[in-house]
């Protein structure tokens, strides 16, 4: 019997409560990246989502998930990613407001993306510390909610619609694959694939050098991510309490991957496919690349994460 | 009464010839290109297609309007660029052969895909009559069929299958904008949207330093394209005596944009709709960036011609 704090029936609630908001976004096929990996790969794109990663689908169930008074007193987090963006837009079509602490040494393309959406920005130490005790001042000076980028239950619900979107629009998928950070994403899509169709095997990628969700479903307890050194920037989290539980129960397994692959799959998809994704959203292909006997299944389905990238500094330029 | 050497009813007999070859590419919007163009733009995305280019329509079509005996010869033209790579795939596919005559300062990557889709390459050098005589001596000697890059009517109504797909997909269009070189595809496009949905006005769009069919179109004879200096590498030839006189008659404008522009409009797609384009697709999405009123209409659906960019020499790194 499942002890899980998420189940399928607020994952088809989210996607209900964010169908008007968020965007429904395609499956992209390639067929030299087929032959390439021997396998049939379809490709969830929410690099295409809003604020260019699937962020916005746990943010804005988040949001909608809120009371009238709570909209009022708005919403805070900490990030220096794609949450923060995504919770910013949110808050901002809900006619909500967003505050967000944000690392001193956050990316100035971010930092911008943010503030175009029209949130506060608090600029704090880049310490999880000064993050935390920041956010914590912010909440109880303003009486607003806090969002956890994925150690929240309505994150999780958010991030599990983009696998119960590819399974309505692909069939015979053997395997769904994404890469695990904090864990929203995989727990989500581990219980959306789980529960409605368990003969699906869900497997997370993460860089071997941040391989901390690895080691926590090896150990049988949460691992910290010490100092992890990858490129892929939206992967430097540990597992957190709530989705910890999940990939335990119902992860089939965790591939981990080098920075060189990373790199190699990023510029593969780029090149084959002509789309844009984020190192990130590389580490399940580069799972293929690397060693394809560790992905045991043929007709892959892969979320792609995200495609916010800094153009002027590619990894291979 | 039209004197056009290409109508309707060779598009859509192209259409019923490569339907199970070619790619259907997706539509794609962009909320906030829309914004920040003030437009309503549906864009067809070629750089989905086989090969990468729009290309590959043309040269399906050529290949599959070859009667048996033709086949069995094959092919052969010259290029440095996709429409190499595109007849070299497209006779493969239909198991027949192209030879294909490329200057010797081709860039690698173009060379290397040509010869993975199985052709024959011969090297010149990089002049229009090396290339044309090294043809001429090789079609005498192997007998094969010449299908040149625009200049050709199976050409022609196969480029001009892409914006038939756009009109089946999308309501209300105002405007088409395709880019255009040699002419093929904005040909193509102009005979499709002319003569099925007449009220729709068709433009090209042009690099102001490779202006050869703006003033072609000015002076009323076709001009030369005298050391064209553009970053659009698709855009370098000057029309054809087959698609001129079908822009004369059919294409409402030529709108010529910047340098300067075409790069902004490029890392603008880029970054905002995370799929890569090449040059050549980013010069209509100058036009309306350039001077908005220079595209007199709101609904606006552009032909994204092709995704082939050296993703290690972008022009902002």
């Amino acid at each position: 019997m499942s002890t899980l704090c998420t189940n399928i029936g607020d994952i088809r609630a989210a996607a209900k409560r964010i169908a008007l908001h968020a965007h429904r976004t395609p499956i992209l096929r390639c067929t030299a990246l087929d032959q390439f990996l021997d396998a049939k790969l379809t490709f969830k794109c929410e690099n295409f989502q809003k604020v260019g990663a699937f962020k916005f689908r746990g943010a804005c169930n988040a949001i909608r998930s809120l009371d009238e008074a709570e909209l009022q007193r708005g919403v805070a987090t900490h990030s220096s990613g794609n949450h923060a963006a995504a919770l910013a837009l949110a808050a901002k079509l809900a006619g909500s407001t967003a505050h967000i602490v944000m690392p001193s040494n956050a990316r100035a393309i971010k930092k911008s993306a943010v503030a175009g959406y029209g949130a506060t920005i608090t600029y704090c130490e880049p310490t999880l510390e000064a993050r935390e005790s920041t956010l914590a001042e912010i909440i109880e000076n303003e009486g607003r909610v806090e969002i956890h980028p994925y150690n929240d239950v309505r994150i999780i619900a958010g991030q599990g619609t983009a696998a119960l979107e590819l399974m309505e629009d692909v069939d015979d998928l053997e395997i769904v694959m994404a890469p695990v950070g904090g864990g929203g994403l995989l727990s989500g899509t581990s219980i959306a694939v789980s529960e409605s169709q368990p003969s699906i095997k869900v497997f997370g990628a993460e860089p071997i050098q941040a391989d901390d969700a690895f080691r926590s479903l090896q150990s049988g307890v949460i691992e910290p991510s010490i100092e992890p050194q990858t490129i892929a920037d939206g992967l430097l989290t540990c597992l957190g309490d709530l989705t910890y539980p999940i990939l335990q129960e119902r992860c089939d397994g965790i591939v981990t991957v080098s920075e060189e692959s990373i790199v190699q799959a990023m510029r593969l998809v780029w090149e084959r496919m002509k789309i844009i994704i984020e190192p990130s959203s590389a580490v399940p292909v580069a799972a293929l690349l690397e060693n394809r006997s560790q992905v045991p299944g043929h007709r892959v389905g892969i979320i792609l994460s995200g495609g916010n990238v800094d153009l002027a500094r590619l990894p291979w330029s």
